[in-house]
């Protein structure tokens, strides 16, 4: 029992210095560590050291020091060698990022292209192939990629990487994780997946999680279909099976259109990308995507000019998604709404609509107004925050990136 | 530094021995108790000694033991001397309670009539006086009551044990806590309030909580507004400011009648008891309440004679509520509704709309189907759980109820 005991101790304390650095906004020394964890000097000059031969931390020159005394070096999260994938299969297009320990983007690619014609096997195929290119990419930079996370619009089994629902895509009772694994472009590579509007929310906590670390939002994911994911202190609420946030299946008329789904009036039929197209007079090609080029660019286009059916298509999702979220914040008690993917360049038509229903109908909005954002994450956030999950994994858990010498 | 962090520890430790009596069926051994902390059985024996003494352990006779050698004393929680007061103010009546530490009920009152006829603090100083008797009669029992939490229909900010908006009561910003504190009835008595639906949903967990510590739910809360408390992973799910669960006030019908909140087509206008009445042909006397005589009683009867109005109200009530529950479990992702309140003894005419409208429109029903069941709770959930959560902050820190000696 002690060797083992002694190991999680060894490994806790890594994971807590390593964390010490990632909380801190500068460089810090090793004496404000020692401050900040309650070790020892010593005991932190010992842990730190395999976790600078690691690559995770870096130090910087000696820092300007306010009092008196020798300047002391600083260390900061490295950005040389640890790095991680994220990947999202899109039901209209495939995407990837590589970002490295301190959160900068080293590489990015999306591929435009109808998901719902291939097969789920086929598709998986294309995207392993996409994630390759960037592993290839990022190994030219010095960067080892260290796992990687894949997103789906859909009800994900994470435990088992299986995606079970996404009707969106058509899929169901597909074994994501397992196919890509098999892929000899992704050979050895710790992987998982998960739904996507729920990277996308951890997307918006950013990497490291600082700013937003003790805050609380909803984070609506406009695509194809509509998801959220939530935080409350700080801390994604992922339901019981990881399954919660289904905003796109938020009835708003019982005897609205067919969903996907199988259920009538879905927000999603009001709201959703493909919706709002045909609802604007411009049925949706198969290239159509999140703001690059394609019919979504035409949608805002006919909006500035002022189109009567695009700007009554886009007032109607607007309420329609009011109404969702206002049912959302109503149960989940948020102060944050933030609109991520389609409603982001669409912003200015679709949150008068949430803001008005959001206004009238959150009961706590009586007490403490629902603020209402727009996302910076840009069309990558579930990609981001697919990748953010990985390395928030490799601060918690740096043991098995150390050497084990000297155990 | 030294002395404190060695008080926290016998504070933890004190509340890691009752605890894990707690978590325990039966009766338990000291030995097993050091086996399942541990502690030495030295150390367990010490921490034992003063809460025998405070009256929240006591010991049974010698257990039956299984292998050889003298029998051990087991231990349990003590129902003889700690306990603590529950109270609600509802929309049309109050209620109160009092439960000792094993989670019996020692004595209960619940008293009808409207109290939106009264002021806010008329309200409460019948509420005070309601309590005190219950607090009379198990001083008599030789109980001693170490806390009180009031329940109210509404948002409350439970910090400050302030009232914020309760729309069916007609209150906003009522210092509920100082004005009971203030009362003579209720000198030097730890108090605090909080929302009714939530303190219900800790009620359907039952004290100790054991059964449902994994669990998920969310449990209805059916009266004249309706609310809701959400579980998952044996945890409320409070929201950021505690607020969530405002299941009334999701949106059937954005074109329906006004409710007491403000906005429009709530689902409390359609499935509240004052509008179930209402849609029954029958107006609502001041005295309706939960089962207990009233209208409520009278309504059950008309259903069970078949009475068209009835059933046509009781049948669009359960549509609605489902259409609401539906947008809650997509949200949240529990794997079980349970239906308190007044729909416990209307069951039989709600739950078939509710069932249908959650298998047709929650995306996860197509995986895992949702529970809907009974709440076994009674009228007098929100009570009990008010008192639960008494118990529980006594079974987490138990150290105030110790002697000083020793120290």
């Amino acid at each position: 029992v002690e060797p083992a005991r002694q190991r999680d101790l060894r490994t806790s304390n890594h994971a807590g210095v390593l964390g010490a650095v990632a909380d801190s906004p500068e460089p810090v020394s090793r004496a404000r560590l020692a401050a900040r964890t309650g070790l020892t000097r010593t005991t932190v000059s010992a842990l730190v050291e395999p976790l600078l031969s690691a690559g995770l931390l870096a130090e910087t020159g000696p820092a300007p020091r306010a009092g008196a005394g020798r300047p002391a070096v600083g260390l900061r999260l490295s950005g040389e060698r640890v790095a991680a994938l994220g990947a999202e299969v899109g039901v209209d297009y495939l995407a990837a990022c590589v970002l490295d320990l301190t959160g900068a983007v080293r590489c990015r690619e999306v591929v435009l292209g109808d998901n719902r014609a291939d097969s789920p096997e086929a598709t998986l195929a294309r995207s392993a192939a996409l994630a390759a290119r960037l592993l290839d990419r990022s190994r030219a930079q010095g960067l080892e990629v260290v796992g990687g996370t894949w997103a789906v619009p859909g009800l994900v089994d994470a435990a088992r990487g299986r995606v079970l629902l996404a009707p969106n895509l058509g899929w169901s009772g597909v074994d994501a994780v397992d196919l890509l694994t098999a892929s000899p472009h992704l050979v050895g590579l710790p992987l998982d997946a998960d739904n996507e509007a729920t990277l996308a929310a951890v997307a918006e906590l950013g990497h490291p999680p600082r700013g937003l670390a003790r805050g609380n939002l909803l984070r609506v994911s406009g695509e194809v279909g509509i998801g959220a994911g939530v935080v409350l202190e700080g801390r994604l609420v992922r339901g019981e099976h990881g399954w919660s946030g289904e905003l796109g299946h938020v009835t708003i008329d019982p005897a609205g259109p067919r969903c996907r789904c199988g259920a009538t009036g879905c927000l999603e039929v009001y709201a959703g990308q493909e919706a709002l197209l045909r609802a604007a007079g411009r049925t949706a090609p198969a290239t159509t995507t999140l703001g690059e080029g394609g019919s979504l660019a035409a949608l805002v286009d006919a909006a500035e000019a002022g189109d009567p059916a695009t700007l009554a298509a886009l007032a109607r999702a607007g309420t329609a998604l009011g109404l969702a979220l206002a049912a959302a914040v109503n149960l989940l008690d948020v102060d944050a709404v933030v609109l991520g993917g389609i409603y982001a360049p669409l912003q200015r038509w679709i949150r008068p609509g949430v803001e008005a229903e959001l206004a009238t109908r959150v009961l706590r909005a009586r007490l403490r107004p629902v603020a209402v954002t727009v996302s910076t994450t840009g069309p990558d956030a579930a990609v981001l925050g697919a990748a953010a999950r990985v390395l928030q994994g490799v601060l918690a858990r740096p043991a098995r990136l150390l050497a084990p010498a000297g155990w």
